[in-house]
């Protein structure tokens, strides 16, 4: 049993929450290297993706793991629906909730229209990225992915660099990277970064952190996000804010570079760390960022709904 | 056994189609409040949502009545098909039924388009609204949410106000009404109001009816059907066609709102009707229509594939 | 088994390879024609469609394919992705690889981009369309029809009429019909015929070809793939390439006319030919293409995941 019905912000998810899901992640992680990557846990329970803005990595992943536990998922994006019509968000959600659903995941672009949605309804929402705000099941699969290589959480540092401003996955890591006892920086330049993070260390290049920190977080530039130009030139941000192949040699042994996807090549990574199939650097995470996230989405689907 | 193969005009269902449906629809009704909301009956049937017309709660309740009988549901939607280079619906159809799917649900935005395609298919069609036309499933959902509520049809009088013009659900709606014994009256400007409706009880304001009315039937004000122009203004529509808190409260014991979604806040019934989470009127049955919908539609979906 | 993990190009496909594919496709043949439509061979893997180019008859086909196999089909569709926030093909393909699918079924309208892409990843590719270059499962759905209509390959007459220049189904049918024996001739202006082409037999109408041909293999204009205005004039085009009426009448007996769809009515066949429901001429196997279409997509997953 999780402490709160719902997921939404991670200042609700509680340290004994974070290592249940863990736990439970592991045996999903097992099951989708199986042969028959399924089980029947869910069956006869109706997910639905409610999706106010495109999304390819998080929709799809909460498709998989609802899919391999044999839950009936609907998709439903604000594209192809009535809110063309004028539905409000609302209407929206009641309509659903009178379909006598399970479970709601929610992406909106609006900070806080998922904790408004919530408020309202009594089946468990899990936000799945709203605004500015909170990405929080990105922020738990960034943990279940550090844990699965370092194997602890207590004292390890971790710089999250790059457009702070923006993310919502930055707010979601930081808080949870904090409250499992690691050490958070943050490098950014003063335009990409809140008021209320200045309380942290806060540096303007990676080169600064790059070979203490043993989790260096890219961002994502979240260009989509900025409602004016908030960067001199891309040159400018990359000279600071880039990891390339110089900048990664640096890091020390064990370190690890994360990134939420998808990445913008030659903005805050370079093609050469990037690499084709995969990154020639085997501490690159990106990839098990994402097999931790369908590992994770099926933990607190279990949690949630079993 | 329905008395036809396929549900396309409400002209076509019997008394005793209405009463077969609802009977079965009520023990779809158990299934959805279950927590396995799922049984096997329509295993190894492959259902189609072909729907040249955006729409979400129509293709949605379609979808969930169909997976909660286990049968595959294929989503067909315009804006992601061929005919972007040109198919006709015809052709679009013989590709869909070469695939020797079971059953086709259609909605288009031309009157008639769903029985032109159901005379030349072999397999059942239901139409799930056809331009100004038909929605004959939305009819039958009223009726059974009417019956859960009131425990007849017979006597019942049922006053549909708003752009009767334009609205599919009223044409369906009154001549199934009617059918099952109900007294039918008709609230529209005269410029709403289609010339072959002029037989019934015709009144220019709901004020002249909504102290009399067991049932208050608000449509849609169809604005994205609407060629020109067809009111005045809105506010002058809602002057005499919109449900607010000081006209609900004139409705007489027992008396309940219906409406097909999605609302138009403030054209059709105010905000403070509507309500956040819920309607704070308990006689409002919008949702409760939404959840008739997906019985209703299984029960169908039984009785024509089963 | 296949002789190769992927299907990108009919040049990999052995006559073996063809021949397993026949025989286990008849006894899917017979699974869509039952009661229950489904087995559960597949059940417990997740096959991806994913398509960067906007298609109905073959992403639905590979759905209803996989549905029938029990296996999970998850629908990627370029539109609704982040490739609106410019994440390239690569590392689209990383995501979905790190969510432990088991095979991607892809469309893209770059030549060779299907191929790119099989080269980096370990999990099977079927090429579902790439560019000017190759469909290689529409080849041999087409083959599978003819096989049922005409019960061999060796020594047919197989005519390729139309667009040669733009079309991936020409490419891919005309070296697998070679392949198995048959002779084939292209029907063509020369501004619609690739240079390296020149060495069939090449004629310039129909009726060139007309009454000698077993197969009338009709291509599709592809408008939406020229860069420019190949053909004079639409008139013009159907002078010399379009079959109507009196040109079927003078195919020789058992001979039949195909088409991978979906088909430019007045264009490339008059509407005559086409009919309503069903085409008048029993020879006309579009529908039977279609069919076929989705015993060999079973066949095909079956060989390759089974």
């Amino acid at each position: 049993m999780l402490s709160k019905k719902s997921i939404l912000d991670v200042g609700d998810i509680t340290t004994e929450d974070v290592m249940q899901i863990m736990d439970t992640a592991d045996s999903f992680t097992d099951i989708s290297k199986r042969e028959i990557k399924k089980v029947p846990t869910l069956r006869g329970k109706t997910v639905v993706n409610l999706f106010f803005e495109p999304s390819t990595r998080t929709r799809t992943s909460f498709e998989v793991a609802a899919k391999r536990l044999s839950a009936d998922m609907i998709n439903f994006t604000a594209s192809s629906s009535s809110l063309e019509k004028g539905e409000s968000i609302m209407d929206t959600v009641r309509t659903i909730l009178a379909m006598q659903v399970d479970l709601l995941v929610i992406r909106h672009n609006h900070s806080g229209a998922v904790k408004m949605v919530d408020d309202m309804v009594e089946i468990p929402v899990i936000n799945a990225g709203d605004g500015k705000h909170q990405h929080p099941t990105q922020a738990l699969l960034d943990l279940y992915t550090i844990r699965g290589r370092m194997g602890k959480f207590e004292g390890l540092r971790v710089a999250l660099a790059g457009d702070l401003l923006n993310s919502r996955v930055a707010r979601s890591g930081i808080a949870l990277f904090e409250k499992m006892g690691m050490d958070v920086s943050l490098v950014a330049p003063s335009m990409l970064l809140p008021e209320d993070f200045s309380c942290f260390k806060v540096y303007s290049c990676i080169d600064d952190v790059i070979e203490d920190t043993d989790i260096l977080y890219m961002l994502r530039m979240q260009l989509e996000r900025q409602d004016r130009k908030f960067y001199p030139s891309v040159d400018e941000y990359s000279r600071f804010l880039s990891l390339d192949g110089d900048r990664i040699k640096r890091m020390k042994k064990g370190a690890v570079v994360m990134h939420p996807g998808p990445v913008n090549r030659g903005i805050e990574i370079s093609d050469s760390v990037m690499g084709g199939r995969k990154s020639p650097y085997d501490n690159v995470l990106i990839e098990e960022q994402v097999t931790s996230g369908v590992a994770v989405r099926m933990a607190l689907l279990y949690h949630i709904l079993g």
